[in-house]
């Protein structure tokens, strides 16, 4: 089963980074973590990596949601948009599927959130 | 299939998330990120939520080997620990099991990595 999608973009690290804040936006998501993974690896074992960022998505209306009908669905929140740069130089953005990362997890109302989660989240990718 | 492991604790919050902290690090964990769940949902929503924050803990080692394995393994990271309030005014702390919210993802490389990092997040909650 896939567990995220996926697209190619041209153009700067910045722009990319410009345009899936505002799409995030548009499907009333915001951005309230932030993971430089390459600085992070670089820093703690001193090894390089290519960039990869990971961004922490929330969309409070459906996570609040979510968080009222499973308790311990904190464990898989926030949802992560990452982007990281290709071999060829460009850069891939994804974001996860909830409906995928949230399969172990027996529960019809949360599986409705996470339905219209996925939905919310692949329309983001769509739109880069 | 139970996609987390958990421990109520006594004392108070500052307490319990020392208590955590030194688990975390014991077993390698730093903690990137932080959300004050009930803080937000006042914010964004203007509702009251019970105490609830989302810890990031990563493992830079094993994160760098899942990454290596697993190119879009970021949408699934870090691994996640929350505190709750309680009913009865203690304090829950939550790790996410990473064996089961990486299930959908077929890569054998990976699922030894998700083991043994299950394993370590188990042993963090179980010394709490």
């Amino acid at each position: 089963m896939s567990y995220y999608f996926s697209k190619t973009v041209n153009g700067n690290w910045d722009n990319a980074r410009e345009k899936v804040t505002e799409a995030l936006k548009e499907e009333g998501f915001g951005i309230l973590t932030e993971i430089d993974v390459k600085a992070t690896l670089k820093k703690k074992l001193d090894v390089d990596f290519r960039p990869y960022v990971i961004l922490g998505a929330c969309n409070p209306a459906f996570a609040y949601e979510a968080l009222k009908s499973e308790k311990y669905i904190g464990t898989m929140l926030p949802c992560n948009v990452i982007m990281q740069e290709t071999q060829d130089g460009h850069i891939e953005i994804s974001a996860i599927d909830p409906v995928a990362s949230m399969q172990a997890i027996e529960n019809d109302q949360l599986g409705k959130v996470a339905t219209e989660v996925r939905s919310k989240l692949q329309r983001v990718i769509e739109k880069l």
